[in-house]
């Protein structure tokens, strides 16, 4: 964060960057512990084992290292921002391929067990979030990385972009909840309401991710953790519609 | 909306607005049709029928109302702020009343039929969410109708109050996926993955819901759809700090 900001703002800010990264770590960790203990571990065979890979991949790509795409843009907003949007796309291209895997992995077990697909409301949430997300991914590369479009254009976009964002990242939360309610419900329904510690951790687990989604948006929302405007970008930027619409640097 | 602002902002901001009360009552009736045609009904007697209320109730006041209390500073952005505090507070006392009733249908159902509370995901999330709800509403009461803060403790915590209001609808609406997907496991999971009409409605009110807090959340967070400042409101509240503080109108 930036140096000039009151000492205090500062220890919140660190403060809540901290906790996002232990709370995104955790989740990832209560789920390889749910699925590797209790569900018997990971293997790629389309047994049951297939499919413990796809709640730790989804974990992994679609909530902790999306959201931590996201917040690159607060941690690291006294770097270039040409430098930041590419470290953007990359922690954005990981978390795509980390999905993929655990997508094929669940495709592949229903494949092996003949269990149909697609018919309850975790994997229609699911494959809107996937879907959208590559939507989101490709519009960025073209609208923020590639000068496809206008700067008019793509300052239109950005607010939308952030917008879409968010959603997608609760969106991502929201469906690894229902994923979590399914899971306790297919394996162990009968002994659920007894408490035993699998359905509590798999709990656990839920509250940690939303706990994850609350503060990322918290961080995120704040005005006084935005990236403060650099007078040497913006110039850059008005050269730069100059050179894409034919305009004076001078022209608004 | 401002009648200064541009034509196309003000049916862009009315179609969101229509946007949000469609999907809102579709959410509603689709739950009463689920519960009332599928689900065999409502009453008051300890039986499922009984339980066929707590979705209603929670998707009618933790959703619909909740989601319109918080729209009312945006519908209604020239009218005094004290009158649209005061329906604010009423709309979701309202939706306090309905969720409660909601509630207690739940519990009483799960008493009558000897089934163990408090044990699913759902269940969490749902109680955090209303105690986090009732904690919201008396802070509010405290902070922005009656004068219990001083004016600058009353600005720091606005952007909390506001943020937090989100996370709740936000919440209730994930809470409220979770007890679909619950319920359809409950009550048919052998013929789900045959896409019967039950389970494919119930996916569609669940898609609904999202759909519903994504335009609710895009309306409030715009920043052209914000209250305009009102230079007399302002100078109120700086009389109101000279007198709550004790300093003078020209103090910062």
């Amino acid at each position: 964060m930036d140096e000039s900001a009151p000492r205090q703002e500062r220890l919140v800010f660190a403060g809540l960057v901290g906790g996002t990264q232990v709370l995104g770590l955790a989740s990832v960790v209560l789920t390889a512990v749910w699925m590797g203990h209790y569900r018997g571990g990971f293997s790629w065979d389309g047994s049951s084992f297939q499919f413990n890979v796809h709640p730790l991949c989804m974990v992994l790509g679609l909530v902790f290292l999306q959201g931590d795409a996201i917040l690159v843009y607060r941690v690291f907003r006294n770097e270039a921002k040409r430098n930041v949007k590419i470290l953007h796309g990359i922690i954005h291209l990981l978390a795509l391929i980390v999905s993929i895997v655990g997508i094929v992995a669940v495709f592949d077990f229903h494949r092996a067990a003949k269990i149909p697909d697609m018919y309850s409301l975790h994997s229609w949430c699911g494959m809107l979030t996937i879907v959208l997300f590559c939507v989101q991914w490709v519009m960025g590369l073209m609208f923020f990385l590639f000068p496809v479009a206008s700067s008019w254009l793509r300052a239109s976009y950005l607010p939308v972009h952030a917008f879409c964002g968010l959603v997608l990242v609760v969106m991502s939360i929201g469906t690894s909840l229902l994923g979590i309610t399914e899971k306790l419900l297919f394996s162990i329904m009968p002994s659920y309401s007894t408490f035993p510690a699998e359905g509590v951790l798999a709990n656990v687990l839920g509250l940690v991710l939303v706990l994850f989604g609350v503060v990322l948006c918290y961080l995120i929302t704040r005005e006084e953790f935005r990236r403060p405007p650099n007078p040497e970008e913006e110039s850059l930027s008005v050269h730069f519609k100059t050179l894409t619409e034919g305009g004076t640097p001078d022209s608004p």
